[in-house]
């Protein structure tokens, strides 16, 4: 199966989330825009106006003739080809359900720099976005930080996984949203990482996922920058 | 099958998208912390350190032993099993696609009046909550409702459902958006609202189906108000 991803070719965003699961599904996929004149092919098909299923905004994933838009959604339909979630309905549900917090806790990471929205620039809005990453910082991180570390503690299994005794995506997701906190907010993780020794212990046996290794040292993975979500503007954290 | 839907008592908030489906799917449900003891059962299973599953936050429905959090994945569970979303995988991910970016556009909603987080009140965040409104109301309503309405215009099937030729969930929740614009902008959306016939037209026939109608004059449905993620704060919209 040929996987095309159509994300922003310049950052790790949302589109991370899916570039991982694909390479720990080892199949191969084309990054389209970032291939030449793939940025052009995204914004065609952003703007289609004969296609029945529009996706709203990148990312979003083609398959054959299926265009499957929306991170978490995207994540739904590769878990199920692709084994990284489990088989039955209470296990498909719970990962995807672990999938949308992570999600929802993703729009507040990108909030810290936009608290007054999408359509002004950061340095616009840098007097509101220290307010809302001083909350962020003290309320929002513990609590879903906590709950990802209490759901590893609860698992019945105690593999380390989040879901069950196996990998799912929604591990995968949890190593991103580690990599990306402690890009940006490294002081907050340093002086606080030790309170979620699992969920760190659940980062570090991801990054040793022979595929997800090999992709971290690639090219393929686009280094954190301050066009992404998850930014270091130091003086932000203070 | 008994459906025990947990969510707070006093607003319609994210749980309403849920309550629309399951009064849709008219096998009955008990909305729990409305009745006697629902709150600290809720609470209790939000907090309860045993379980596999735990939620992050209301939303929660119990189908037997099932615990199954986080609004869309309600919806994808109960799309399934009530005729809610197409059978085959296309359709499946299409419906749930444009839930999720119902989703998107319901954290913009709650973050007019919440800019600086969750943790302040809004009467503590109000000058922020004007420039994210200004900014919410100038660019993104038009860009979420011009996107639901392109995707009625483009539906082959041009039944005025969002997908196909049926019902489904993600209909009941467009409804849910209109109605809640209405109310917390309503001069935006009397001025701007013709722009989107489609989209009203669709959140008419939703009003009208027999079980939503019937709904949606009972005390079941509760009125919205400033406490929910719809709010109407006059001073917000100008």
């Amino acid at each position: 199966m040929k996987y095309e991803l159509y994300y922003w070719p310049s950052i790790q965003g949302r589109g991370e989330f899916v570039r991982l699961a694909l390479e720990q599904a080892g199949g191969g996929y084309v990054d389209v825009a970032r291939k030449p004149r793939g940025m052009p092919a995204m914004l065609e098909l952003l703007d289609n106006t004969k296609i029945a299923c529009p996706p709203f905004a990148p990312p979003f994933l083609k398959v054959g003739k299926l265009v499957i838009g929306q991170t978490a959604n995207i994540l739904l339909y590769l878990g199920t080809h692709h084994g990284l979630a489990p088989r039955d309905e209470a296990g498909r549900l719970w990962v995807h359900q672990l999938q949308l917090t992570v999600a929802d806790f993703v729009v507040e990471v990108h909030d810290t720099h936009h608290p007054l929205g999408p359509g002004k620039y950061y340095e616009e809005q840098k007097a509101a976005a220290k307010r809302r990453t001083a909350d962020f910082l003290r309320n929002r991180v513990p609590k879903f930080l906590g709950y990802f570390e209490r759901v590893l503690s609860q698992n019945p299994k105690r593999g380390g996984y989040l879901c069950g005794g196996k990998l799912s995506y929604a591990d995968l997701s949890a190593f991103q949203l580690v990599a990306g906190l402690r890009y940006a907010f490294p002081k907050t993780m340093q002086r606080t990482g030790g309170k979620y020794p699992k969920l760190i212990a659940l980062h570090d046996r991801v990054a040793a996922l022979p595929r997800i290794a090999s992709y971290l040292t690639s090219d393929r993975r686009i280094p954190f920058n301050t066009d992404g979500i998850f930014r270091y503007y130091p003086e932000l954290e203070r």
